[in-house]
């Protein structure tokens, strides 16, 4: 009978491990056991600190909810959000930059026609967001699927508010010239929930909890990559700060003050916004490793 | 203004986190981040994988409440635990090891006289425990406190069937000549439980989900380091593939069978053990890294 000593652990944890009957698990859970033994084994935590650890990881899945993911959250302030988004990035040099999901995605945002005002009475300033989608050959994609969703001139998402209504979010379609448009609220920057176990953890730290402002969109279309990214306006505060590591150069773009026209429409901003996607052949013959 | 890519984002976020206040805390938490990244530069999870493990272990961290810990028990199977037990076990070669804590633990167990029954009507085989506590150089320590508990014939803490009262378990203390003895029932060993996510992540592997038979203990004195360990029965099942890797070589002992006696004791088992506890200064010297 073998029994394990610490030199032996790893090694006999990865084997029980690497029996996963999936292989892609069967890889997966030994790397995680090499790298948090190896944590352990340079951190070197006292019993304390490892009951400290569990308490930690425990209260952050306690606190989630349909509405709240904290876990998510965790793993986008301690930069693994976006490192893994940045490892999967399928794009082509001229392709669309994928930036972080966050945790305010909901599946069925209502539909909206073009030139849709989805503010519909709520407070701030005026933004028209128009722009294209097309393809890095610069051909535009008809009928694509922008899935927008952002936080309120306050920095809120309905969530926050305590609302089950869809509020600041729609999903739109592109003309068959690959056009969009719409007009909406200017975002604003926010701070990450600090009433929880991460924002508690952030708050030992001299870590800035604000996300820069944003709108966020998941682009579709069959035969092309989902497009998972936001855009930022320049200039915006947190941009070389942003708590989840989201901003990514090509995303920042001027969003324009334009004055009152003649014809009634009142001063307000607009940005413009051409999303480049990649076809899904580009990427196909590239195997995970 | 410097954005982050992914070749600097590592760095990055390990600065960040080197800003907590709490000097340890600034030295755990930039470490986490480079081994967890570390983690997924190697394992290159997808998106949706990455979704799978947020939501494991949110769902790891749901099922926790007041009688159940999740979270340890994922810390157990990967092996971590048992790791952070050998890492920090302060013990010289002399005395008795260390494993691990196990989510049975409470942390008022009541009080009992030597040669208490803590059986008091549970069924199973009637088994005597006696043995010693003394330090490494062997000198008896009186009064030492040994806090125990068990599972009982079928395996089962009072927690798995739903009570509240304290079963199989107690807090004794030692003689002047650091003797101790008291009876219980045989234990049993047992699955883990596999109604949650740890379960369920075992269920798609071969390893073994069982734990072999044990009594365990927390011992302490004045003076010496608390000893957290269990005492295992030679020949019992699962002694070579413990779920969770607590199985030591000089916890491994004999649970002899005893014959009826003539004045009354019934068909028994009986267990010896002397516990080797460490002096507090022995390993004072020895600053944490």
């Amino acid at each position: 009978m073998s029994l394990t000593t610490e030199q032996e652990i790893t090694a006999e944890a990865m084997r029980r491990w690497s029996t996963a009957q999936d292989p892609r698990l069967a890889r997966l859970l030994p790397l995680l056991v090499k790298h948090l033994h190896a944590f352990a084994r340079e951190a070197r935590p006292s019993m304390a600190e490892w009951m400290a650890g569990i308490e930690f990881l425990t209260a952050t899945g306690r606190i989630c909810d349909d509405k709240r993911q904290e876990m998510i959250l965790l793993s986008d302030v301690l930069g693994l959000s976006m490192l893994t988004v940045m490892l999967n990035d399928p794009r082509t040099a001229d392709a669309t930059p994928s930036t972080v999901l966050g945790p305010f995605h909901i599946d069925a945002s209502p539909g909206a026609e073009r030139g849709s005002d989805l503010a519909d009475g709520i407070d701030g300033a005026r933004l028209h967001v128009r722009g294209s989608v097309r393809g890095i050959d610069g051909a535009p994609i008809g009928n694509a699927l922008l899935d927008f969703w952002q936080a309120d001139h306050e920095g809120f998402y309905e969530a926050q508010l305590g609302s089950e209504e869809a509020r600041l979010r729609a999903i739109l379609s592109t003309d068959e010239r690959g056009g969009f448009d719409f007009w909406t609220v200017m975002p604003r920057g926010y701070t990450i929930p600090l009433d929880g176990p991460v924002g508690d953890l952030i708050c030992r730290t001299t870590i800035s909890h604000y996300r820069p402002a944003h709108l966020h969109f998941i682009v579709s279309a069959p035969g092309y990559i989902p497009l998972v990214t936001h855009i930022f306006p320049s200039g915006a505060d947190y941009l070389d700060n942003d708590v989840v590591f989201g901003v990514r150069q090509e995303l920042i773009v001027p969003f324009e003050p334009v004055a009152a026209s003649p014809d009634g429409i009142g001063a307000h901003h607009e940005v413009q916004y051409d999303f480049v996607l990649t076809p899904a052949a580009e990427v196909a013959v590239q195997p995970r490793r």
